[in-house]
């Protein structure tokens, strides 16, 4: 049975795990706290980079604490061996007595095999607590090991009479510092960032992570860009030592734009063409067997548009700002009114004067 | 029942296929023959980059002829639904009468799927023609479908003495210009490319692709870096624009050196760090991650062994040199004498004055 004290500790853990959110690579941001006597003696979080693994960090700092004590793991230890012994089996061995774990892990290399290692060496396992909250942090992860897709998250602000800002002006001030703060967090925690050509060259953004001391974890960039139109002179370019930058084009894409392209660092993603535009599911194909596992859709509008119609959006987050664009806006392509019934409200709150909804897509 | 014009074009068809080897990313490099009254009217292989699949390019050269004609398929046609449709549709949607296929597609998307949808299409379906030839030229997409890890070849010379060098004098010819090129071949059609730092540090090899018009098909470079001592004047850091470089690396590694490589394009892989050493299990499920299907391993010795040794190595490519090193050189870690029993010979030919044999994991 677990106790409030259980979710109590699960929470600092999930807490713990945000730490390295969108730093893991390919493995999952990850927490684990080793608690003796109601006092936490080890704690740990997957490291950047995605190695090592929480639970080793944990039990490093632990030491013979660990030793009948109970750790709180954000997700299923891992089961597989490699060179060093997987998370489960490090457990044990380090003598820990009790396991309360939150996530089950969908690899397929693991799932429900971590909780029977520990169970097999004898160790009180305690499933399940605060999973929906543990596995929220680890959408992206979870969202790719079970679709080999990323999480798609669509942000867009619109103003109080729901527009998005207006043809020809470039990026529009619809929301304050709080919020635009907000915006850049989220992109500091997600792997990748996707915008449409038209936006990529009227507003000529970066896309990057601005937060004073997370420059460092800005999100790969990609550009839907199936001529190749963006300029090498563009900041998405000049940026590529912040974070790297992909365009989705297809094959017949002008070679010599692409040469111009590569030489600045540029990568390409071959995506199939339909209609003049790109394939998104196969492209989010892709994405997902290169390690991507969440991806934020930051428009235009006809970007957005598309990845709602066909059904590829997981979480929807909405920004609302007080002031108006007026006529000759460009109308936002979802407003909290028209959000489709396979999404349910799950968070709203507010950053300064602007407020923020998330919804995410039932199953 | 398969005849033997079908085991010919079948064997058309995986020639064909070898083209875009190591170029089509995630995806497999796959062929599709369109036969009509024993002439071929469509071919495709799968784009670089990926896509689009080499059914869709098939079936465009051959059109209208596409109506009750065989289709020679190297790898089970693609079963799941994106913006295009699936290969498999679009083979019953052209009117093809009878499918004849290869290899079996182990993504649990298409699994038996692709050849089902034919089925039900009315379409007459020959599975396994020629499925292990086929499944050669793919097995690192097979591998890491099936393991999530790459396949790991292991490639190395050795004189008719059994050394592979002298330490301190770098790389030493061991082989001749035949070989060189075919070794420079393998690099074209691998995704990446691995050796340790001490080899990184005596030779400064670029491990590109240097036969004329290859060039962009050098294979991502990888080396076993713990302490990041490879230096930023590297000529491994300076092809950087040819292809990408990653050091494998620990959390612990100098911050500053770390930084410095950064600057110039380095990536880094975090890697488990066990007695000093790169944790070679854990760096392979990572790099399977990150989409990688095969891995040649090119040295140096200590490389070798512990692939061999942790029972990583998928394929073994050993090329012999009639010359010989003398005393005081490095003694292959494997010989021809001394390969492991779970390796099988498959293949034994001569480039010019050298002697090249192949070994594969026996399952």
């Amino acid at each position: 049975m677990a106790t409030a004290a259980d979710r109590r500790f699960m929470a600092a853990a999930i807490r713990l795990s945000r730490k390295h959110l969108g730093l893991t690579g390919t493995n999952p941001s990850v927490a684990t706290l080793i608690v003796k006597d109601g006092v936490i003696v080890g704690r740990g979080v997957t490291a950047i980079g995605g190695r090592p693994h929480a639970e080793t960090e944990a039990l490093a700092e632990a030491g013979d604490r660990a030793h009948r004590a109970t750790a709180y793991v954000t997700l299923e230890p891992c089961a597989h061996h490699g060179r060093t012994p997987p998370c489960a089996e490090a457990l044990a061995t380090a003598g820990v007595s009790r396991v309360v774990g939150a996530a089950a892990d969908p690899d397929s290399r693991v799932s429900g095999r971590g909780y029977a290692i520990l169970r097999a060496a004898g160790i009180e396992v305690e499933e399940g607590v605060l999973a929906d909250e543990a596995a929220d942090l680890m959408a992206g992860y979870l969202t790719r090991s079970v679709s080999k897709r990323p999480e798609v998250i669509l942000k867009m602000a619109a103003s109080a009479d729901r527009m998005i800002g207006r043809p020809g002006e470039g990026q529009v001030a619809i929301t304050g510092p709080q919020a635009r703060a907000q915006v850049h967090l989220m992109r500091a925690e997600a792997d990748a960032i996707l915008v449409g050509i038209g936006t990529a060259l009227a507003d000529d953004p970066e896309l990057t992570c601005r937060l004073p001391g997370l420059e460092s974890r800005s999100p790969a960039r990609i550009v839907l860009d199936p001529q190749l139109r963006l300029s090498p002179g563009s900041r998405l370019v000049a940026t590529i030592p912040v974070a790297p930058l992909y365009l989705a084009a297809g094959i017949d894409a002008d070679q010599s734009r692409r040469e111009a392209l590569e030489s600045r660092g540029v990568r390409f993603l071959a995506t199939e063409i339909d209609g003049g535009r790109v394939a998104l599911p196969e492209l989010l194909d892709d994405l997902g067997a290169l390690g991507f596992g969440s991806l934020i859709v930051e428009g235009g509008a006809a970007v957005a548009e598309a990845f709602l119609k066909e059904d590829l959006v997981d979480r929807l987050c909405l920004f609302e700002g007080p002031g108006e664009v007026g006529s000759g806006g460009i109308a936002a392509p979802v407003t909290p009114a028209s959000v489709p019934a396979r999404f349910g409200l799950r968070f709203e709150t507010r950053y300064g004067v602007d407020i923020f909804r998330e919804w995410t897509r039932m199953r």
